[in-house]
């Protein structure tokens, strides 16, 4: 269905726009995305807006006709906007802009693809542009997925979405509490490998093996103890400085390397 | 000299808490750090705030005292403010907080430390977070500095200087363009080293030398192709999702850690 709506009364304008509210969109359990070459990667891994948005007189393109067959196919919406109205929406001033407004998926473990050598989990993680970045790194290494432990951000704000760049969409995400991740864990193959400064092996001279977790604590506090208690192995990386301390992201994707060359090598 | 302070109309307190205004902070060449384990770092490398920020009836703290009397030696200011108009300046609501108001340092060449194994470069970085992040890696790493190419983020910024963990006080920064970069680089031993997703070399097996520059581009665009074509060597990521990418000061880490371990076995 094709629709122009020109007044920023409209609704279905004001319903979207409020999803860049943290709480309504929380309680919408819907997002929104933008860039026609985000949108059409999202399709590409199955991934339809429910909501398909544009300025009113765009440019024809290829990738945004099979992007606007197949919201129409998946029975979704197209709204043309004035591109004053678009950029209100969107908070940006490009008239070439598309957006979509995405429904959440189911987050649970099953999620996870426990055939990929490698995953990523992280415990607690405040920040949701170390979220996003973590996405992005899953996929580069081809991790089968990121599982969230305990209280993180949430990976469909729109600073995580942002910092994902493309991959909150290619990278199974589930969220779980310690005492339900654990024996999902124990129900397969599993190593499970923590990132630590205590007690250590250091992370080149490790001996990984796949399926490979790689779990990383919150940015202040790190892992709690018994969950280092529980990791098959822990590993630490060099600090040679006065900080002590690495990026959570950052963490997560030396490992993430240095697993990928151990395992793939 | 010491003063207490209760009004918010007081001038120095009006220029301080200006100096969360962007514009405003870059006229006047100054930041704010908050924190006292990040002031103590600060002062154990040399860097003593001309202002130091504290709340009236603040706990006494050894480290405090320390700090206190850095200050005083370096001929600066201790301002006690009721905590409201602590938690004003700084945006915080923790009446223990302790901040300090810093002059920039001088960011020329010079400043690095070439007699490290590794150092950092980035290229028209333009986020502050990543800027950050990598400052506090290249602390980890034990870089001889940070150096920023062509028209970066701003290292004093209120952004990097969080993201950096207090690396801002630690990691040798310099500010360069890219044609005053490289006479001053080929001046000494060095073995430039680009993050590149053209022709290269996989980042693994790649014949890594002391001292070694490890250059990163633009968050979007990266390197431009002569600044590539200018590196002794040009190494590359395996990229096995779909997105193609890593984060910028991701790239960078994972690159400095492999750097580390070829160089400092």
């Amino acid at each position: 269905m094709r629709r122009q709506i020109s007044g920023f009364s409209n609704p279905t304008v004001k319903a979207i726009r409020a999803l860049r509210d943290k709480k309504h969109r929380r309680e919408e359990r819907r997002f929104l995305a933008e860039g026609l070459r985000l949108l059409t990667d999202a399709r590409e891994w199955g991934r339809i807006p429910e909501i398909l948005l544009m300025a009113e007189g765009r440019e024809p393109h290829p990738l945004l006709d099979a992007l606007e067959r197949a919201v129409d196919d998946a029975g979704g919406e197209v709204l043309e906007l004035t591109p004053e109205l678009l950029a209100k929406v969107t908070g940006k001033e490009n008239p070439q802009a598309v957006a979509g407004v995405f429904a959440e998926w189911p987050t649970a473990l099953d999620a996870i693809d426990r055939t990929a050598p490698l995953m990523l989990v992280a415990q607690a993680l405040r920040d949701p542009g170390n979220l996003g970045t973590m996405l992005r790194t899953a996929d580069a290494v081809g991790a089968g997925g990121l599982i969230l432990l305990d209280d993180c951000a949430d990976p469909f704000s729109v600073e995580a979405v942002r910092a994902s760049m493309g991959a909150i969409f290619t990278v199974p995400i589930a969220k779980a509490r310690w005492d339900e991740f654990l024996p999902w864990l124990r129900a397969g193959p599993s190593q499970l490998v923590g990132a630590s400064l205590r007690k250590a092996v250091p992370f080149r001279r490790a001996a990984y093996q796949a399926p490979c977790f790689i779990l990383v604590g919150n940015e202040s506090r790190g892992l709690p103890e018994d969950y280092e208690a529980a990791c098959d192995l822990r590993v630490t990386m060099p600090m040679r400085g006065r900080a002590d301390s690495l990026n959570a992201a950052v963490a997560a994707a030396v490992l993430a390397y240095e697993v990928d060359a151990a395992l793939r090598p």
